[in-house]
């Protein structure tokens, strides 16, 4: 089956702009990568009329009909009652996403209120999309020879629901289709006119694989794109694409896809077996933080100190106060103290540390943006020095992939 | 005039996934200011056809229609070719952009190519928008009684063009208008059903001011919009309508618009002077890390310990090795020696801690989302049991989120 799809969001937050149709990017990417042509968005209110139109609109022109939005408890949420109610079906209690919705509420000791059961009806004789981040199940059938499918709203509960149970259903739905495939290669320590430059004749001559860049808090990736039939196929084109770009630029890479630097990282000293303890001032948590979120980080992270003030620097990471006195704590030497200090305190194989200034206002006399990243091993400890721009926010990012950076760095030496 | 209005965005770049709508969501933010209702958002690609059909559609609907994208050099874009060849209008040269495009290659130095020229044609008896960021001009236009107006895709073109042209000349056209006038009140430790219950017949009855509840990480908000003529008047209608929310559910409130609990807290802090240390388990560095993002920080931070490990609870935070046998790290006990400890060895007003299980597994036979966090002053500390649902990073930032929260109740008495 050819499928022309269109998304159709519902919700009067997109209309008032409280929030932009990420939705929408999301599912286009995931639909791409099936070879469903996705020809319109639509957003619509909270509002029957109006969305009976769109629906209307939407059963003339499209195949394929992805509503996110409108599944919640509220009087609000109308998706799933318009559609039944256009399309003659009768809204029916789907028991297991019930239990699913009251072992929610006994787990987090919540009173369940009676509008939470309405979340639980689906649509009859629907395929339901099971919700495992949330409670609003979604569902998808087929009508007139069209399919239709209604997710919810928020993006933590669609992502996953489209990603486990949705992509699974439309490949059923609509048989084999030219693959598209893609990949992203990720860069460190390049800027990306640089890289760009570095692989401008592979750029220009593109067709397929396409190669797209893209820069972010001091990474680049490229995302290479194939078209094939055969997935095998395509994923050869993006092999040999990858060869040739890493011929180029390989001493800037670091993973694939999603994999961010910390989570790199992770995995690495996961596989050498070994530990590591941070000592951060500028980026305040954030390091750590990172390398916690990842599933797998008790192996690895033994713990930290975050040292705000100059105090806790001498009390609880013993950096010598001549030090402070003598060079600041912004400064080569603290970051080397603090890297050794907690590496020891701690008992790790490596300790980590940030100094700096992540602005808005300078720092003794040093300006905004220069940091030290202290790395200390059993053998050795290697100091670095950056001067980065951008926000607060992007400063205290940048220092952390530095810091992962380096590290990785060394652990390859 | 009365208007309702449809953004309709022309790119196939947004039905690929490769960017979000985000001028939708900028200009529907600058809409509801002006008092116009915004009943669609379209998104079209560069397809002749189909951007006719969703003008026909358009035409049908709305009295204000907004284009963005499409009025760039190349064959792809059509926008106002198509419009001008509908609307049997022609397209003639403005001089005054043709002069603005030569400039700006004169002024780069770079070569002028033919379809640079296509740029400076408009739609006769248009109103011209000046680009002063890029070179197409923008367009605005009656026709039967509608208002049609074209603004260049890129967003650092298109918002400045919006702000400083766009404006004026809708309420030129529109004349006076009501304005819309809106405030998010943020709640926690309540859910979004639950909340809804208590304020029913309010939601019920709601006309002007509007009442649109949101939920995320565990907090709801409630977006109250009053429209009248006099800016006034909407905030007083506001003010009461807050006055008959807050007289329900006023035990759960915390704050405005887009302030974060974390803000709350660090805005609280500073305001009493008091300084702030935490002892992180399952949080990871999460709590301090989002108190230090915000600018002013180091007036109220100290500094922390992320004790990933028993290990480092002892050596670190001199948690009693008894304590961590014979209750286990997730445990009231254990919060409640992390949260007087940190606050004791680091010198500060305040001590937080949070313990427990953020998964995917559980811990010391307690289940996946059982949270201690506790709260240690001079005079006395307190614990919160939790038992949260949701992903890793789900559970972690409600963590972070209760903490502040109950924080704030303590503060308060």
């Amino acid at each position: 089956m050819k499928a022309n799809a269109e998304i159709i969001a519902v919700g009067s937050e997109l209309l008032l702009g409280q929030i932009a149709n990420t939705n929408a990017q999301f599912l286009s990417k995931q639909l791409a990568e099936l070879g469903v042509n996705v020809y319109y968005h639509t957003v619509v209110g909270d509002n029957t009329t109006r969305l009976q139109k769109t629906i209307e609109i939407a059963r003339s022109r499209s195949d394929l009909i992805i509503f996110t939005g409108g599944l919640g408890p509220t009087k609000d949420d109308v998706t799933k009652e318009t559609i039944a109610h256009m399309f003659n079906r009768t809204l029916s209690l789907h028991q297991q996403s019930m239990k699913q919705i009251e072992d929610y509420f006994q787990k987090t000791k919540r009173k369940m209120s009676e509008n939470n059961r309405k979340q639980a009806f689906v649509i009859s004789d629907s395929y339901v999309l099971p919700n495992d981040h949330g409670m609003a199940p979604g569902m998808a059938f087929q009508h007139e020879g069209k399919i239709w499918m209604l997710l919810p709203g928020p993006p933590k509960e669609m992502k996953p629901m489209f990603l486990n149970y949705g992509i699974p259903y439309l490949k059923d739905q609509l048989g084999a289709n030219d693959t598209i495939t893609s990949r992203v290669l990720r860069f460190f320590g390049i800027g990306e006119s640089q890289l760009e430059t570095e692989i401008e004749d592979l750029i220009d001559k593109q067709s397929n694989p396409t190669i797209a860049p893209l820069a972010k808090d001091g990474e680049v990736t490229l995302r290479i794109t194939a078209k094939h039939h055969d997935q095998k196929q395509a994923e050869q084109l993006l092999d040999q694409m990858e060869d040739y770009i890493l011929a180029r630029v390989g001493q800037y890479f670091y993973g694939y896809d999603e994999t961010s630097l910390p989570e790199q990282i992770l995995r690495r000293l996961q596989a050498i077996q070994f530990t590591i303890a941070s000592a951060e001032s500028l980026t305040g948590g954030l390091f750590l933080q990172l390398l916690t979120n990842i599933s797998g980080a008790s192996q690895v992270v033994k713990g930290g100190v975050v040292s705000y003030t100059n105090e806790v620097k001498q009390q609880m990471l013993h950096v010598k106060k001549e030090t402070l006195q003598k060079y600041g704590a912004v400064s080569r030497q603290c970051a080397k103290e603090m890297a050794e200090n907690v590496r020891t305190l701690i008992g790790s194989d490596i300790g980590i540390s940030f100094t700096g200034v992540a602005g808005p206002e300078p720092l003794e006399n040093q300006s905004v943006g220069t940091v030290f990243v202290g790395i200390a091993t059993k053998e050795k400890t290697n100091v670095y020095e950056l001067h980065l721009a951008g926000s607060r926010d992007s400063i205290r990012k940048r220092t952390v992939n530095y810091g992962c950076y380096h590290l990785m760095k060394m652990l390859d030496c």
